[in-house]
């Protein structure tokens, strides 16, 4: 888990630090104001902070006593940058497949480019139940 | 990590279940061609299965003694929101920021909504040099 992509990924991967960025992404906060909402103790928070910053989401300028935290914006646009490139292969991949299938099938109805029924074919993935 | 956006973003913070689902983006697949190109044991393969199968990003269908995996697409879809979400949130915010600076610096040139200048702004974080 060493690479940027998956440290990334792996901080993204808990609700409290996706809070943490999100609170952040209104504005800079002290690692006081950050704990507040959470019913947390100050070092619970800063290892959570520790997970961002060494992900590169979040980074900490000094203020005295005090350190605020902003957040960084890189790791999350090579995120955003992957599931956009793999959403692209995958529905070029659905295309394809409702390319086919119409071809098999015969065709019922004008194919309009892009419609949304194409899209959702495969996403009849089993509910997640996860107690 | 029970929550099903944890599930999704721990799946993804693995460079060879990253693989994975680039392949099967490109169609099904039986377990032995998806281990082919990984210098690594059925077992092996066969637990990051799980990971993602658990997750809800993959599922696999039995074809007698064949096992065929294919991609779901929901969760992406949450993993996907939460980060354009969270970009709307942060892009908003540094247009607050950067509509501060022109007050305070004085208007330098015409500024065009939504520039990427503004964006940039806090790009400059640390690289990531974790070896």
């Amino acid at each position: 888990m060493d690479d940027p992509l998956s440290s990334t990924f792996a901080a993204l991967a808990d609700p409290t630090r996706r809070a943490i960025l999100e609170r952040l992404a209104g504005g800079d906060a002290t690692v006081g104001e950050l704990a507040e909402p959470f019913a947390m103790t100050l070092p619970a928070i800063s290892k959570h902070l520790s997970v961002l910053e060494r992900a590169g989401l979040i980074a900490k300028d000094r203020d005295g006593q005090r350190r605020h935290c902003r957040i960084t914006a890189t790791p999350l646009k090579s995120a955003t940058s992957w599931l956009e490139e793999y959403r692209r292969h995958w529905e070029a991949n659905l295309d394809h497949l409702d390319a086919y299938l119409t071809r098999i099938q015969g065709p019922a109805s004008p194919t309009s480019p892009g419609a949304p029924t194409t899209a959702t074919t495969a996403t009849t993935s089993h509910p997640e139940d996860q107690s």
